[in-house]
Formats: C-alpha cells, structure tokens, sequence
C-alpha cells in the first residue's frame, strides 16, 4: 500500500463537518469519493482534525492509503478535478512511510478566530467571519487571554458532547491581533477539546463586551464549570490553519 | 433639502454592477429602494464609481438628497437593515453639504486587485480572487508596472466601451504586494478609464506569464492599441477600496 498525506483547504459553510455522516454532506466523504472516482479504489481518509459544521481549513492534513502508485502532481490534480465544484481543493500531496498517521502524528495544530466589531453587517465576509456589533474592550481580553497559556484543566471550555477522557490540555500560544476592525486570535496546541477554541474565544467576547466582569479567566478555569464560560463563537469565524508533524 | 454622503461595501459576485440597468440588480437600485422603505422619499444615489458586474467594494462613495432629516446613525442602520440580507453595508454616513457630489468632488480612487497564484482551484476566497495556476514572475511584474505611474495615454488600457473623450490620465501608484502565493495589486488615480485596472492588471499576468516579453508596457502605453495590451483581468479580483475627497 502506497501512503498519502495531503494538505487541505476548504469552506466548510455548506457541510455538516468534516467526519462523514448519515445525513449532510462531509468534507471527508467529498475526498473520499473523489479518490475512488480517480484510482478505482475505496479509501478512508484520516484528518487531523474533526472541524465542526461551518468551520474552515486552510491546512487541514489528511491520509489515506492506496495500492496503485501515483504521482503527488496526478493526485493533487486529480483530486482538484473529481471535487470540482465544491469548496474543497487539495493545496499540497506527500508520499509517506506507513507509520505516519494524520492524527496521531500530529505535534500541534494551530487554528485562527477572525472578528470583525463593527456596526455594520459583512457582505464580503459573509459567513468567514463572527461579526460583533457592540465595541470590545481590546486591551481587557488580551490581558485576560494570558490565562489561558501553559498546562491546564479547561473542563469549563470544552462542549457538553466532548469524549475526551481527560479534560487537561496545553496551550502553548494564545495571540490576539487587531487590524482596524478586524480582530484575530491565533491559538496554538499539540491538541484541543471539543469546541474549545469556539468557547475560549466566545468567553473572550464575553469579558470584551463587559458581560463578564466580575470573573477572570483565571477562575473560570479553576471552578472547571461549563456554565461560569461564555458563549460558544459561531463556527463561520474558525479556521483550521496549521498541523505539525 | 439634506445631503448625506455614505461609505459602503459589497459583494458584487451576483449584482449587474453599480448602475441600475433595465435586467438584474444592481447596487445603485438597492440603495434607493432601502433609502425609499426607510424615509418614504424617492432619491437618487449618485456613487464616486460605476463598478461593474462581480466587482466588489469596502470603500466606495456615495450621496442622495432628502427633505427629512435623520441622525446618521439613523440612517445607517435603518438602510443596513433595509438592505438585509442583501450583501451590501453601509459602513459610515455622514451630513456633506449642498456642494458635495461623490463623483465629481472626489480628489482620488484606490482600487485594490488580488490575485492568487497556485495550482490548486479557491475555496475561501471564490469569487474574491483571480485564481492564476501558472507561476508568475513577479520581479518582472513589479518592474514593468513602474512604467504606469504619471500622466500618459491610456488608449491601450481601457474598454472599447469606454465613453471618456480623453484617454489621458495620471496614476499616482501602483504598488504590487506579494505575501505567499497572494500578489496584491493597489492603484491610486485621479480617475481611470473603463476597465482600466483590469487592462492593467491583465497584461501585468501576461507578462508574469511570459506571453508578452517582446513588448514592454512602456511600449504597448506609446503604440496606444488595445491589441497590443494583455486580457481584461477578471472582475471578481477587483475592489473598490477608498475614494478621497
């Protein structure tokens, strides 16, 4: 068997999530129906990550195995042309050793949030984006978001669907960025809970917007409670930007 | 009678261009019917440019006159909500005097293009980018384009429906950003003909392409033939950035 990883990008807006499932469409279904279309053979692709419904990749990685060899070039393009029209393209292909797994192999991902504060509705960043109309308190979040660096228990920020046994986890970087009215937050870990990055950046809005004040960040970790976070941000601002290996 | 000028964005991917036209939507169209629901006045909205269909803008100009009077925040957000859930914002408004007029008081225009060069088809940025698969060459581009800037003749670059007497006009820059596989393109002019930025674009790929190589845009700006320039760039790749006063 002949292993691929492959790089990904994709607009997740019209697709239930990445992981195939019975109902909606899925960005691992799509790939997978376009690898048969272009070798003859069933493969299942592995991601690194399992981006919700809505949630967007600029470097999603994948693997699957195939028993007839191929060219990086034909699989890329192949791909590309079996997944035409759908948001869906395969940025870059890469002849593995069988060992390596998209998932498990993985050092890091990083995600980005983007924002836009403003007053006015998005139009060309429309569903790439949380629009937040109320004026956040930039400088409160920042300092609040230091919180989040290092090694701990975000049982308060992860979903009520999470099955990760353990709810420990390190950030090791956690940057916020402003540009006009263009906020983003760069986060960045060997592996994250469910929604976790949605409900860190949703309680950071929270505290930005002055609904959360007389609790830090500091504490909603420690009370490990899903109720004392804020919200979960809108799938439409995340984007799944990098996978180290 | 008051004036107020406003400063919008939009997606134009579905509209026909800025001028209301007898067939399809237009910006122009779907400004005065939002300004009609909101002041129960009819007016005309006159813009600082004409974009054409697919073009996009964050910066472009407008004004009306109407007999009320509204606070402008009145009027930005009772239009933005007129508008919904078209993709078209009103982004700032402002009370201008009796003089103002958004085409003819205008000092400049910034128009923004962005291209994206990779082998691999859009998927975030659809409709927002000219996707080019050849590589370019860029240090050729950004040489020849210096030849654009100041007064000149651009019979070459402008549509055969252009309807300007003259074709002489002055660009005051031209700068081409490249970060990864994004070339940004931004041009500061007075004014420019119809479909100037595109012509000029166009033929800045041609030469990056190396289609054109035995003609320089100095030459192809001095023989004045419009054969001689490049393709008319894509409009989804154009914005409508800023427009000065």
């Amino acid at each position: 068997m002949h292993k691929y990883k492959i790089t990904l990008e994709y607009d997740g807006t019209d697709y239930v999530g990445w992981q195939r499932q019975e109902n909606g469409n899925s960005i691992q279904a799509a790939i997978e129906k376009a690898i048969e279309k272009l070798t003859l053979e069933k493969a299942t692709v592995f991601g690194a990550g399992r981006t919700d419904a809505g949630v967007h990749a600029k470097g999603q990685v994948a693997h699957f195995d195939i028993k007839k060899i191929f060219t990086i070039d034909d699989i890329r393009d192949g791909l590309n042309q079996h997944l035409r029209p759908q948001p869906i393209s395969i940025i870059k292909v890469e002849k593995v050793t069988e060992e390596f797994h998209a998932r498990f192999s993985a050092n890091y991902r990083i995600y980005e949030y983007l924002i836009v504060n403003r007053r006015s509705p998005l139009t060309i960043e429309k569903n790439r984006a949380w629009i937040v109309f109320k004026k956040l308190n930039l400088d409160k979040m920042q300092k609040e978001s230091s919180y989040f660096i290092g090694k701990h228990d975000f049982n308060a920020f992860r979903s009520i669907n999470c099955q990760s046994s353990s709810s420990i986890k390190t950030i090791d970087s956690f940057d916020t960025y402003a540009e006009n009215e263009k906020i983003r937050i760069k986060v960045k870990a060997k592996s994250f809970l469910h929604s976790q990055v949605r409900i860190m950046v949703g309680t950071l809005v929270d505290i930005g917007k002055g609904k959360i004040s007389s609790i830090s960040i500091k504490d909603i970790i420690n009370n490990k409670d899903r109720n004392k976070a804020g919200v979960t941000a809108p799938a439409c601002g995340l984007y799944m930007i990098e996978v180290g290996y």
